[in-house]
């Protein structure tokens, strides 16, 4: 079988796909509004879109993994699942058309978030991960991901104070320990990829990093944008 | 990783898992009917689910998986994931549970119809199903599958009577032509498991052979219920 679905190389030489990672309340929506203005000041053709969503099937299937529901138990093989069949969704229709366009695509969330939220959370194998993204993803990975890291005590309590929780928001701590911690070895894994910026500084300290990881971003070798 | 989620030996030892497949218009759900009052006539306890559904999580993938929307393609890719993500709800919430308790379970589709319709109509490539069978399905097979095979365009014509047509109805013939040849395939690669009943037949003599086949099946040496 094919090893992917998708001619990437030619799409990474033209857009660049920059993703933000990070368990809830780390501050990412400030982060994506930041790098949304930078993006406007330099006149950059961008669009902002997020996972799981991005489509309106992968919006509804969004609904379905964030709706609480006390009478059925969502096991841990669908909601992986889900995130796949929405992810497809989102690269097929939204994501390798920009990057194929040259436009910059900033995603609130992307793959890594599977690896953290289901290999870690859920603890499931990180081999039918692999077997998924290889087979969906293939090689349309993140130009750079940054991964806004902080204490889930930290988070958790911000995340609380922005009114209902979600099917997922409803976690015990040491839940989302497990993604964080998920989340880090991504970053290990592909150190080149990612850059960690700790979500505990200041908004100010947080945004002079996010600054430097731009401008580093813009004026890369490979980038005709 | 381990080879399967379920013991499923266990539970084949005391229920009785019946599926009924084929492609639209064939009377699956006449022989549903039958197959209910043929187990209600012997007092058996049984229960009568479908795919895409069976839960409440199932049922509104099957929502997403059915409902035509003019405005975004759905990937084969997500079809297949939804697919097996309601497969895992109702695998593990109704099948599973049903069938440790000694019932009988009933379903209009399973399994076969992903190698029939993704399978065989979208041609995703079979490595692929089997690859989320083993993950999802492991060794939950159906004890006996009905399969009722008839010429594509009789059976559209009959289902075209039915009303408003979905995203799978609206299929061209050559796509049924493909499932229902997808359907063939599995029944020849299982042959013990399938009974093939010739749907072009008139009603009696379809339900002549459906009464045949639950004889057997409420005989079988290794039934207990």
């Amino acid at each position: 079988m094919p090893d992917t679905l998708y001619s990437w190389p030619d799409a990474l030489t033209r857009g660049v796909f920059l993703t933000i990672e990070g368990i809830e309340g780390v501050g990412k929506s400030t982060a994506v509004h930041y790098i949304r203005d930078y993006l406007l000041a330099l006149k950059k053709d961008f669009i902002l879109t997020r996972e799981p969503g991005g489509t309106k099937l992968a919006e509804a299937i969004r609904e379905l993994l964030l709706r609480p529901d006390p009478h059925e138990i969502m096991t841990r093989e669908a909601e992986l699942l889900l995130m796949f069949a929405s992810r497809a969704q989102h690269i097929a229709n939204v994501i390798l058309p920009a990057l194929q366009a040259g436009k910059w695509v900033v995603s609130d969330r992307f793959l890594d978030a599977s690896y953290a939220y289901q290999g870690g959370g859920r603890k499931i194998d990180t081999a039918r991960i692999d077997m998924l993204t290889q087979w969906i993803v293939g090689n349309v990975k993140p130009t750079l991901t940054i991964l806004l890291d902080a204490d889930p005590a930290v988070g958790l309590a911000r995340a609380k104070n922005r009114g209902p929780q979600d099917r997922i928001e409803q976690e015990k701590i040491d839940f989302f320990e497990r993604v964080r911690n998920g989340y880090l070895v991504c970053a290990k894994q592909d150190p080149t990829r990612f850059h960690i910026i700790n979500a505990n500084q200041p908004l100010e300290k947080v945004q002079d990093e996010l600054k430097k990881i731009l401008d580093l971003l813009i004026t890369r070798p490979d980038s005709d944008s």
